[in-house]
């Protein structure tokens, strides 16, 4: 791996720890949930692009876009833990072990969920401002992400799939919400951060939107064809509750053929920003060859 | 009702259904439920206190603080419809409807209550600067308030306290979180965005704290002396869960003197701000004569 990317992961890890309060802090079983999904040996690929995206725009200014990173990673691991719950998709596995609701009780879960949630806008408010961008652009950018529109309505709209056929533009809807939306945020919070131009933000925007989709195809596509213990989680789950899926829409071959497209496309929207993109389009790359 | 506070929660009312997206938005289905209980006829309490607070400090500013006001409610409605979850203290009645697991199912509460809990930071980003205080600190002081160490934590409190007896500290803290933390934050948000000093904030914090906890033990007493129909929720439950309460710990009688307490010296409290807290003083006087 990259050794900047390496170092990152270990960055935002510290930085997660010293940010989300430790068990000691009452009550102990809220902190002990939190943690325990928070450091699940996730591959933090939202706070990663968040600070390629930051380095990017500006070489110095990645540390400036740490409190985003991690805010990022506690929003995505809310939506896993609530995601799996018993009246959602019913998880049991998650990043290799029982889901939080199988160790701590669906009510423990939901409101572990809830603080991560609220925790992420806390770590948020570290940010600080850029000469372009305010503490409210920040939360802005973030709670439009995660609000109901983009990460809540792709989960409303994926568990009404569960009941009814989806076609092709009802899945984008799904995997732009649940997906997209999510690593958008991840890269525009880094290149706010960096005091990025409206117009690198909008390249940002798209090179997110096409690498999250590529990225749902090819979750999708290992749904199928990987085992639960190579996944981590729970195998063949998206067929089991009648969801529509990419490889079911289109076949297996075709879905591969979509998600080296999008890939394709990713990695051109980001050509005017030239050799200092080479992180992003390395971990476009990886993202494409992932095995799990 | 005093005239101000009614055109307080008109406004409030009116800037909700302007900042949560309308059923018109895709997917509808999360948009009807944030509906629902937003708009079931709640007190609206929390952002009476805001405003009351922002005028306390400063007339002209109430106006600045309605983002906050309506921020507040937001993450007061998402609280009721998670700890009514069947996972929590399964309610079927609230506000004197059903509730919005009854109504939507169990998937789409948990998502209406992240979707409210999320929307009340985007509509806090609304907040004007001051020159004391800045977007970030008004997203500090909600994120904790709502956070594992207050809302969030004293839900845990609570429902760990099901399956133990609590001592009087145990249900203080159950309190504090679950009910004084937002009203402390509702008051401070209200004297921030009046720019009131830190002196005036610490005295909100005071008021707010004794407030909350009054209002928590008249909760309690409310339970086992009202029917469920007058208080819109369902009655006895707090008994029926194993749940300890005030009335249970000290008797009704010395209940209703510690409400009683707690309210006088919230009052004392207010001495310092003088004929100004007067909307500030008839709330509390409200609060304590309550009956349902």
């Amino acid at each position: 791996m990259n050794v900047q990317i390496a170092e990152d992961i270990r960055t935002v890890d510290r930085m997660l720890n010293l940010w989300i309060p430790k068990e000691s802090a009452k009550p102990a079983t809220i902190h002990r949930a939190m943690r325990y999904s928070i450091f699940a040996g996730g591959k933090r690929m939202r706070p990663v692009l968040c600070l390629a995206a930051a380095r990017t725009c500006e070489i110095r200014r990645a540390a400036d876009a740490l409190p985003a990173a991690c805010a990022v990673e506690c929003v995505h691991t809310y939506s896993l833990i609530h995601d799996d719950l018993p009246c959602m998709d019913d998880d049991d596995i998650r990043r290799g072990r029982p889901t939080s609701h199988k160790v701590f009780g669906e009510g423990i879960a939901v409101l572990a969920g809830d603080a991560l949630l609220t925790v992420a806008f806390e770590i948020l408010a570290r940010m600080k401002p850029t000469p372009r961008y305010s503490a409210a652009d920040y939360v802005t950018e973030l709670s439009r992400a995660a609000g109901s529109r983009n990460l809540v309505g792709g989960q409303v709209a994926d568990l009404e799939g569960e009941k009814k056929s989806c076609s092709s533009s009802d899945l984008r809807f799904i995997h732009r919400g649940k997906t997209a939306a999510m690593i958008i945020a991840s890269l525009k919070l880094g290149a706010m951060a960096a005091n990025a131009t409206p117009r690198t933000l909008g390249i940002m925007e798209e090179f997110g939107d096409n690498l999250g989709l590529a990225f749902q195809v090819i979750d999708d596509i290992l749904d199928v064809t990987q085992s639960s213990e190579k996944l981590g989680k729970s195998a063949g789950k998206d067929a089991a509750a009648g969801k529509t899926t990419y490889p079911a829409l289109l076949g297996l071959e075709a879905s591969q053929k979509e998600a080296a497209r999008l890939t394709e496309k990713a990695l051109a929207v980001l050509s005017p920003l030239g050799e200092r993109a080479v992180t992003l389009r390395e971990l476009a790359g990886k993202l494409l060859a992932r095995q799990s």
